[in-house]
């Protein structure tokens, strides 16, 4: 076995704190990656939390991870020791139904495993990246360019493809007016990639305070949706919006803000369901969509489009130590725009 | 002034009863339709009974017309006396805004006149097909291709294009598996085109004895909701589903026969808000769209694929005098599927 130590949630009702643990032995397909950064996503607090649903712990939280090949299998090609590799929300899958051969392992019908808070095809439990490492099959490894801001990739394996794949999928880009709601780890990454892909981008907020940050991102126009004003110079004027905001919201008001045939893209996760009316879907003929992180060849793909446009996440980094002040902040908004842990103080 | 004569709604208490009205005056660009059969469509009950919202009395309902053109204003140039003409849910819209300019002119920005329960630009009531004549803009009636049974045309006018756009806009054809949810007016005309279309097409149904008459229409495939067995051999299994269920219902049962990327389309207009989770939304990507019948083009187009593929409604022609008991029977479900009012019996 492979000797680890992270930081995990005994219980959902105890904080995080210093923890060691086994990994599975290496096989002929895996790799060992020593993690060298890891970002805090706002689900590993919902999870060690048990504020979705009821967890499997001791559980070591993290999805967001970038490390070094450290070993390989007999059987690996795709690294080499020494390689950067990232690690998103998922380390398994069972290849052979519909979606992993589409490549939307993600969607797994069989026996998907997420990067933590499941078991493996093994029946260990699958721990995160609050660690300094982990060992996975060689294909659920991605590739990272060596031109990129190393800790700042972190985020793009969750943050990142959550908003890139949904912007792909609808395609947006030039000659589209593109709404993102919500400015945190999600929003910001999607202001990136809106702009990025040729699109007008808009930044949604209640806190007229985020313009001058909306603006430096990139965004072309800023709403503050308290500002009755604004709202309705912004009816029917934009072809997608992204909503990226995982505290539970009403939704009716914005999707009066799509022009016919609009599209909104949730990716933000409120625990509570939506409530729709089907007159005002009927009305221009609105779309709502879900989106679930992305799959394996798109992932690689965002990637590599971030390295070709040198887009990374803005972050703070922090000390492993300061995890749960970490959180408190995040739950208050106050991170631009992304927490990620600089696993060398573990 | 143009005399009329029809059936009316003197409130939401009171049954539909024989009315004398008048309409306007023909301008240069009007015609004068003799109204030869009008469909009955749901939402000429829900209207008529104040059941969405308080509604414009006197009431004459009806929006899935087909008649003769009677007279013409000085100007028309789309038609000429003796032709067949249709019209459906709109009669009339600003023409300038972005949804008129596109052909949408049923999302109309300005000033949308629906066929009934609404004033029209001359400030006076718009009535609608349950009468003897209607007048209206040229450009809001369609031509009607001698070759079809003329009353059989009728619900085209709303059930047929508010199941044809949708099924058009998603690109519905063949590969893709599409699944029908309730056969009623709109479900019907649903089948009818997916299987035009090239798609395979199953009908859901909490009916198993409705089998038999899906297969009738052209479906392929038949699976009884309450059969628990039988929605689980369905999980994942549509590109599609189209809702044409008027009644409140949930959908989340329903999304999970989805695959991913999968589309759920509503056209049914359930009074009560969905209870849609974003974590049943993000898992497979999964769409919820609305859908609201068509604009003026997409309707012509509609009409003409219906006369090359002889495609009409299934109906039950009915006395007027008949009209209570047909709305009381539509509530049951019980017709074979659209009652359509022969205005001889006026």
């Amino acid at each position: 076995m492979i000797h680890s130590k992270g930081y995990a949630a005994q219980s959902a009702e105890t904080d995080l704190a210093p923890w060691n643990f086994e990994r599975r032995d290496i096989g002929p397909h895996d790799v060992l990656i020593d993690i060298a950064y890891c970002g805090v996503c706002h689900t590993d607090i919902h999870l060690t939390r048990n504020e979705w649903f009821p967890g499997l712990f001791p559980m070591v939280p993290g999805h967001e991870i970038v490390g070094i090949i450290a070993q390989i299998g007999s059987h690996v090609t795709k690294f080499n020791i020494g390689d950067r590799a990232a690690v998103g929300v998922m380390v398994d899958s069972c290849r052979e139904c519909e979606d992993c051969k589409n490549g939307q392992e993600q969607f797994c019908n069989v026996s998907p495993v997420v990067t933590y808070n499941n078991r493996d095809h093994y029946g260990m439990p699958a721990y995160g990246g609050y660690a300094n490492n982990i060992v996975l099959n060689e294909d659920f490894a991605h590739h990272v360019s060596e031109k990129l801001d190393f800790a700042a990739v972190a985020p793009l394996l969750c943050a990142g493809i959550t908003t890139y794949s949904p912007l792909r999928r609808w395609k947006v880009g030039e000659g589209h007016k593109l709404a993102v709601v919500g400015l945190g780890g999600l929003g910001h990454m999607a202001v990136k990639f809106g702009v990025a892909f040729g699109a007008e981008v808009t930044v949604l907020s209640t806190s007229p305070n985020k313009e001058e940050a909306a603006k430096k991102l990139g965004a072309h126009h800023f709403v503050v949706t308290k500002d009755e004003e604004q709202m309705k110079s912004a009816l029917r004027s934009f072809h997608f919006i992204i909503d990226t905001v995982a505290a539970n919201h009403d939704l009716n008001s914005y999707l009066a803000l799509l022009k016919t045939n609009g599209v909104y893209i949730n990716v933000g996760m409120p625990a509570e369901p939506w409530q729709l009316s089907s007159f005002t879907l009927a009305t221009g003929n609105k779309v709502v969509s879900g989106s679930g992180a992305g799959g394996l060849p798109e992932t690689q793909e965002m990637l590599d489009f971030c390295a070709e446009h040198n887009i990374v996440s803005d972050i703070e980094l922090i000390n492993i130590k300061d995890i749960h002040t970490s959180f408190d902040r995040m739950l208050k908004g106050d991170v631009l725009y992304r927490f990620v842990i600089d696993m060398a103080t573990l």
